[in-house]
């Protein structure tokens, strides 16, 4: 009987020996053989499941970003406007190890995205749905009255995003370990921009 | 009589060439070869320069920082508090070709960096100078009344800085030739958002 193999946790069995590699040694010096070695996998048991580095590349990056959605999916069920948003910016900063690690994957998905249309479009279409969900968040939060600042959604939506992938890079480049950047308090501060002042 | 070479010359020469190969091929597929022949060098004349790739990128990095500061100190000259920020801002943010450029060297030099303690700190040291410019110009800003937000200068100044690092993720990962992002509004938005509003 042929033994059954179930490919899709492989992939992640890959993915999760590409981090610990990646976090290890940095992308170029991270070789197929390595990852193959690093997750079990005999040489050449790899090849079925990412044929390049590339392909490896786009899945990791892929997961990371779906995994991130699913814990944002989880903490903003049944809430709204700021506190959704707080929750879904608390999901995506940098603010422990395991999102740290992120980090460190997404970093060079976004260097070899420069010249690779196609990672740029998985970057586009991810940052597009982000967006999309920011802007949903401050929609409500004006109809709560607790956002009332007189810059237009799009643009507080926009800064918020690019703080978010500042962050990124500020936890991706610290040393080992590091895990407090300030993050937490930027988010409150940016979101008391926002809202109604005690007093007013 | 031994020709006279102007070194300090060549060395920009060879990072003018430097950017030009990662823009059009990215990082890693840019040889040593192919940069030097895009400056114009005999293959071996590139060496005495810049003994490896590693060295060139950080000279590049380098040259990029200094140019950027260099723009900064002459725009924000006889500038004080929010005038002196916004000044600061528009030089660092993406807002044209070259700048985009830019941005395009810094991203695989961050890449770089997260796995080489060298260029972290080269970037952390880049990032405290930036830090400690921002601040100085909100507590101005604060002396003058100009600013007068319930958040703490020091979670403005590291909101700010990492809304100028996501811009530049941003710009690089766009396609060719693209150069409005709205970053110059969000650059308004967040100064009106720390300000005195209309009607206060």
């Amino acid at each position: 009987m042929p033994k059954i193999v179930d490919h899709d946790e492989r992939r992640l069995e890959l993915v999760d020996a590409t981090w610990r590699i990646i976090a290890r040694q940095g992308l170029e010096s991270a070789t197929m053989r390595e990852i193959a070695t690093e997750a079990g996998f005999a040489n050449g048991a790899l090849k079925p499941y990412f044929p390049t580095k590339d392909t490896l590349l786009e899945f990791a990056f892929s997961h990371v970003f779906n995994r991130t959605n699913l814990r944002i999916a989880e903490v903003s069920a049944g809430r709204t406007g700021l506190d959704a948003l707080r929750a879904f910016c608390l999901e995506v900063l940098p603010l422990d190890d395991e999102r740290v690690n992120e980090a460190r994957i997404v970093v060079p998905f976004w260097q070899r995205a420069i010249n690779d249309p196609r990672k740029a479009a998985i970057h586009q279409q991810s940052m597009a749905e982000w967006l999309a969900t920011i802007r949903r968040f401050l929609a409500e939060a004006r109809d709560s009255g607790d956002v009332d600042a007189a810059v237009d959604d799009s643009v507080l939506a926009g800064l918020l995003l690019n703080m978010l992938l500042g962050a990124q890079i500020e936890a991706a480049l610290a040393p080992d370990g590091h895990t407090d950047f300030g993050h937490a308090a930027q988010l409150e501060g940016y979101l008391s921009l926002l809202g109604k002042k005690p007093g007013r």
